[in-house]
């Protein structure tokens, strides 16, 4: 069963406590904290556990059937339900553009299975099954060196270390680079997780704000300037979450104030293949000529993201201390994922798997643009990503993405509000809309309901109210 | 190319620095910390960057080709052998005692072929691949809880995360309960994985030493009662380095102890299984009536130690704070080896394979202390364990280990000091012999070799020699 007895609720909010309660067993339920599949408390047990009425806990489950994430079963309780069977069950009536994932019904599965196969019969299974090396698996070492080294990003100089995906990359980064409150200049708004990792490492944050190119440049020279900080982590390409892409002239900028300041680079760089239009930019790693940026990678935004397989390539000294702590972390990553990816890099067909991604990426990008300068109402703003999975939009004052948000889910449309990308809270306005896994036809909907939602909940707002001051953001 | 520029050796130790160069390079392949295939760098390379003379280097290189660890190839190089191409030169001349891994050799690759193709054919595929929970692959859990409620170790209370092998379970630990130079009491001597990790998360460690019947309660008593440790770390069956089991009613003691000066229990039990002889002795979690033993699992000592899988269990508090940690550090463990492992556990092919290597062990166990007994000299003393990879013997003064590996690794055998297992270091006249890689024949000449050296060794040595206090263990 469940365990949501973690649970707190802030009766001090304006929002209702069973909106509150269904908030948050939503959002675990996106976020994996919580096994899809399992059985919820029952309401008088989890009433008893939150010190709420009843009745507040049988109204949250009422909402989160409504919004297909558990199912009541009669006589033996309420089951969250797999992502699958919600998305199968809210296909006509509900669009989410809440997961900033790759759409799982085009996974090439079949490729999966025929090149998993060739691996499991080969003669290396058995030297995947025995223990490795924390650098990660040799074969796929050398593949990915190879392919940098041939695009002129990896120097003779630099080694890579196969983490996890790219989150155990930035966890060893943060636990060997980043302790003792070291101080980590971060774009603001940013991924969660990655504010999440540097705090728990004992991190200074240092937000720096992201406009439509990216990381504004003139504030990053005052906060290196002011602070030094060790650390500068960017994406320069298709940012989650609001899709901005660096200019070269503003990836140049970045790499000579990091010089001028001592400031080593962390490139983020897990989206870069998945542009729709427009011209490739050169890494960060290629364009730095003092051969100290740290570039990440991974599979998982582009291929199976259950099988965690990312990397890290940088300055052998660098690699070297990350390797130890990875082999203090977990010893090494699993072999049989690394092999498999491997093949299917090999084989073309995760190059095949690429380009049929950005082609559908191409027809969601363009539905999402089209739909927002046909359907947002006057005085709202948005980024219009070259590529990747996410547009971030503004909307006017005194409007709030959680007004929003709270209107269109009653129409079945829901998305992050801008306030979980907020290194320091704020972004109040500003809401994350992934388009990634959604048909383009459901993009046009979603966008249009929103605009509608968005334009009613202003009609609503007094004419005198106290307006907030703009954010400078987009 | 292997970089090797981290390197320090000691001038001031007796064991001349080529010796000592050589020594770091074959700990860092054994350990996995470079990688097997890569080129070393020249001789006048890593002459200048070490501050050595070239022929130092070049007779540290000459050594490791004698030992089996690199190849050189004219014109090209010197390689780190692959250590299946290692096992394969030295099978003859060469018998290494110092890797406490299952053989793998006896792996069921063609089970594992099998039931992995079966797990990529399924339904199941699409949701494997797809991104996961952070507490790990819902039928694993799900299967793994009820197995271990079905054996009485798992409450209605407990839940279940998973991770990548024991070694992260002890990560996350680490990091969420034992920060900030809170005590940690351990075993001396003990798995260096363990040490390292506790220590790297800021633990303070006590070590309690463990004699022929694991750790010592009189000790761990005074320890708990002055230092009020927040965890106690202990593997009750066939501890590593020594074998050591702990009786039943050290088992009890120990519980006491633990839930009279408020102290968690963290039972490592990735051996039980590997019992050749005698009881099944429970598990201190199904043993302690306070509910609060965190047990950790793991299918790599089992199965295949390249499928990172292991377990957490524990109270449901205990696994929510540790799933945060895990969704930081690397968002989920990998679900494709999760499912595979899964399906290796349900079709009994796991039961069977360890069967199997029981039966195996039984035969390597018998062949190890039938040669310790007839072989070693007198005054040597050595653990008698029923099960489990590892023996420790104990050499007598003042013979140390590190003599007596010298001669020994010229006549072709080797093992890890002793005081590669010291909490703080000491241990110097200790040295652990891993028996589960080998076949008895090998076992059984390896002793004998181990035997006649320390004969040597001990003749040679003056009789008016200063002789070191005995050691209080075994």
């Amino acid at each position: 069963m469940v365990d949501l007895s973690d649970i707190h609720l802030d009766a001090a909010l304006d929002r209702p406590l069973y909106k509150q309660l269904a908030d948050k067993i939503e959002t675990a339920w996106r976020d994996n904290a919580v096994a899809p599949g399992e059985r919820l408390p029952a309401t008088r047990e989890l009433a008893g556990q939150l010190g709420l009425n009843r009745t507040t806990v049988s109204a949250a489950y009422a909402l989160l059937e409504e919004r297909g994430v558990l199912q009541g079963q009669v006589g033996r309780g309420s089951f969250l339900l797999q992502r699958a069977e919600a998305a199968q069950s809210g296909r006509d009536s509900r669009i989410s553009f809440a997961n900033a994932r790759p759409c799982g019904e085009a996974f090439p599965l079949d490729a999966f299975r025929r090149l998993a196969k060739q691996v499991i019969d080969s003669a290396d299974a058995a030297e995947i099954l025995q223990l490795g090396s924390p650098l990660g698996y040799s074969p796929l070492r050398r593949h990915l060196l190879e392919e940098a080294a041939s695009h002129g990003i990896a120097r003779p100089s630099d080694d890579l270390l196969v983490t996890n995906g790219c989150q155990q990359a930035l966890d060893l980064i943060a636990r060997v680079f980043a302790t003792d409150g070291q101080s980590v200049a971060v774009e603001d708004p940013v991924y969660h997780g990655l504010v999440r990792v540097f705090s728990r490492a004992g991190a200074n944050l240092l937000p720096v704000p992201v406009d439509e190119a990216g990381l504004d440049t003139r504030t990053l020279e005052q906060t290196l300037q002011q602070h030094r900080p060790r650390l500068l982590v960017v994406t320069p390409s298709f940012q989650n979450p609001t899709g901005a892409t660096l200019p070269l002239e503003r990836r140049k900028q970045i790499l000579a104030l990091a010089q001028r300041f001592g400031t080593v680079v962390i490139e983020n760089d897990i989206y870069s293949e998945l542009r729709y239009r427009g011209k490739t930019l050169p890494r960060l790693k290629a364009l730095d000529e003092s051969g100290n940026t740290i570039l990440l990678g991974s599979y998982s935004k582009v291929s199976f993201p259950g099988l965690r397989v990312g990397w890290v390539m940088a300055p052998k000294n660098v690699i070297a201390r990350l390797a130890e702590a990875k082999q203090i972390s977990d010893l090494h990553s699993d072999q049989l994922s690394q092999a498999v990816l491997l093949r299917f890099a090999e084989s073309g067909e995760l190059a095949r798997h690429v380009e049929k991604t950005r082609a559908d990426g191409a027809r969601r990008l363009d539905a999402v643009l089209r739909a927002c300068s046909r359907y947002l109402p006057p005085g709202t703003s948005y980024t219009r990503p070259d590529g990747g999975m996410n547009l971030w939009i503004e909307l006017p004052a005194p409007l709030t993405a959680d007004a929003l948000l709270e209107r269109a889910e009653r129409r079945g449309v829901n998305f992050l509000p801008g306030r979980y990308f907020g290194v320091h809270g704020g972004h109040s306005r500003g809401m994350r809309i992934s388009f990634g896994g959604l048909a383009p036809e459901e993009i046009t909907r979603g966008i249009q309901i929103l605009g509608e939602a968005a334009s009613r909940e202003l009609a609503l707002i007094p004419a005198n109210i106290e307006m907030e001051p703009t954010a400078a953001l987009v």
